[in-house]
């Protein structure tokens, strides 16, 4: 007879409905796999179960619930008491991660969470276990489908962020209160998680500096198109000589940049350290179903091996400046010499012009231009002068650009 | 004090000696990842070394020394010996696998070969690991970095396929003899691997149809640009009603398909199951680091894992006629009736034309064509009957086509 492994699921939305249907509809492959009989031994929601009698009935506790009370109580309650633990949970993590991977640490149980991070993408499991001894010097990634669906669209059609914006909730792309994923807040605890596990070092949801996409315009677009950019919602944590930066951003990709491809409702993450170059992972960031198929590929690997380390080994600091390149559109009077006063502006503090795109409209004109990386501060002076010369016509707007050149 | 993990290592050629290198380099992450202190405890080369007294000296044998032979022998003898081995070795997995499996499998250890298929690209933990419990449709991949340089090449340069695989040889993307990995068979061993793992079910090398990229010539590359296709050598894996078949061919691909931009020296796999949609994972091909970094992945995995079950639990057919979609290549006469004998015969023998791109050189034309999915043998045939008809001036040519349409 084949032991069975008992499930306590926390939550039957949606995911927790798709998940409860695939374990029934794969039970032959998690046996082959894993040699046991997965079954859901106790289902906890806002109106049946008992958690203290799901959790004494069961081998794994899997959380689905979401919010960070109820479910930091649970999940911690669960470590405790030995038995492993899988969330889809971001939000948790984020705000409570230090004291859940401790408590995982001390009882010696896995704690898993592979659906937080970029949907069905292995993201976690890549830098955790196939990465586990590499020393990364950059995560890079688009980890939030909403936007990256927005932005794909806006490029493509043309329409206004607010159109589009309606579209996708239309589509279902984007929540009926999209103010988390537009704003970058989502992508930015994602982000904490996933710089926690390159660096081995605590990163707090307050240490990201994040910034959303509701500002951008359809002819920053436009304008991208003719430097050949394409236009992302990034998550870049990066290894700096003195520290590390964890940033979320709208940002500008050359064509050849490994996430420049991806479109649509998509999430992608490249790795990148000297003995692997850079190994980029891309797949639907959402839905029911695949957050649901994240959740099982933890579960066989809570039966088959041990707890991967979550213990934080350094203390490294988290920077707040960081060098960028930048992207500028300047609405000028068209006169003569408008350019050159801001190119003076720019040159004065520091900040090196690499291409530039001009275009005038009745009296007035456009100016475009995208700036060599530089210290963020020095860029945001410069911006803080033009803003203030008589030849604008409107506040400069910008948007960072990743320059550097993939293999 | 720390309990030291002892490795013995076979073979210490470019692979060999940057993973000796670098597992002094990251001692500190491996013993942070799995508390254990790593060291070659011996090594064996054509000049150095005794098998038995390293075999008996180590906790774990990494065989990086190539061939199918010795290191068969080793292999076996250390599987049998309870070791737990890692191996780079594509054509021994491809050629003795069912062997080495079964042998794992008795003794209960592990067997890894995350740096035998697609360098440092982690496919085989994800497919094993990640969607352990997921039953894979299709498995598409470009494993092969050297035929992925030479079109990328053909493709941006224009020039000939003699020429761009002289410079691959200059650049060292290609070997001195070049045969396996321009002929496809390098490809097709990774692809019996992938499939077996994927489809847990026994491929052995022969039932792998496959073709290589010696006979594209530039003006393919030149009207694909003009239909929006990008040319690959692509591996596919595929679940049919009636079996899988497991195929290696050139092939061209729609712009949005997610292998389509993979450029250079690269490796790229694209997993689908109804429950994960498609997932993408891409990253360098080869290069003695990456493939170092790949086997140091497994090494921190063995210590801190169980063994994932290479058992083939099923017996799948594996067929050899599969449905595909094709680009024609025709030089035929400049004469009135010409297209329509062509499309006579192609419509005659149920092959139906999606597009058609046609121009006049001199008192010739060229005629290119894309058909719709039909089952190869009726293309085949249909293309037998076009090679004689009076009006061609040489013999046919034609190269697969990805049509479906990703999200």
């Amino acid at each position: 007879m084949t032991d069975t492994l008992k499930i306590g699921l926390l939550g039957h939305g949606t995911v927790g409905g798709a998940f409860d249907e695939l374990v029934t509809e794969r039970a032959g492959e998690i046996e082959s796999a894993t040699g046991r009989r997965a079954e859901i031994s106790g289902v906890l929601t806002t109106s049946i179960g008992d958690f203290d009698e799901i959790l004494a009935g069961a081998d794994v506790i899997v959380e689905l619930m979401g919010g960070t009370d109820a479910a930091r109580d649970h999940v911690l309650a669960a470590l405790n008491a030995g038995k492993p633990v899988i969330t889809a949970n971001k939000q948790l993590l984020a705000q409570h991660g230090s004291e859940l991977y401790d408590a995982a640490e001390r009882a010696g149980v896995q704690l898993r969470f592979e659906a937080a991070i970029a949907g069905v993408v292995p993201v976690v499991r890549v830098v955790q276990e196939s990465f586990g001894a590499v020393e990364f010097t950059k995560i890079s990634g688009i980890v939030n489908g909403t936007t990256n669906f927005i932005l794909s669209e806006m490029a493509s059609t043309g329409a206004s962020y607010e159109d589009t914006l309606v579209r996708a909730q239309e589509l279902g792309y984007a929540e009926a209160d999209p103010t988390d994923d537009v704003n970058g807040a989502d992508a930015a605890a994602k982000m904490a998680i996933l710089a926690r596990l390159a660096f081995h070092t605590p990163v707090t949801l307050d240490q990201v500096d994040f910034e959303g996409i509701e500002a951008v315009q359809p002819d920053d677009l436009e304008y991208a198109k003719e430097l050949g950019l394409s236009l992302k919602l990034l998550g870049v944590a990066e290894r700096l000589p003195d520290g590390i930066t964890v940033r979320v951003f709208p940002c500008f990709l050359y064509r050849g940049h490994p996430l420049s491809p991806i479109e649509g409702p998509f999430n992608a993450v490249t790795v990148e350290a000297p003995e692997i170059t850079e190994v980029t992972m891309s797949g639907p960031g959402a839905g029911g179903i695949q957050t649901a198929a994240a959740v099982l590929g933890d579960l066989v690997s809570i039966v088959s091996g041990d707890a991967p380390t979550h213990s934080a080994l350094k203390q490294i600091p988290v920077l707040s400046d960081a060098d960028s390149s930048f992207y500028l559109h300047l609405e000028v009077a068209d006169e003569p010499g408008v350019l050159a006063e801001v190119a003076k502006v720019l040159s004065d503090g520091g900040v090196s012009v690499k291409s530039v795109v001009q275009r005038g409209i009745g009296d007035d004109a456009r100016l475009v231009m995208v700036v060599h990386r530089c210290p963020e501060a020095k860029f945001k002076s410069a911006i803080d002068q033009i803003g203030r010369l008589a030849s604008l016509r409107s506040g400069p707007r910008f948007i960072r650009v990743i320059e550097e050149e993939f293999v």
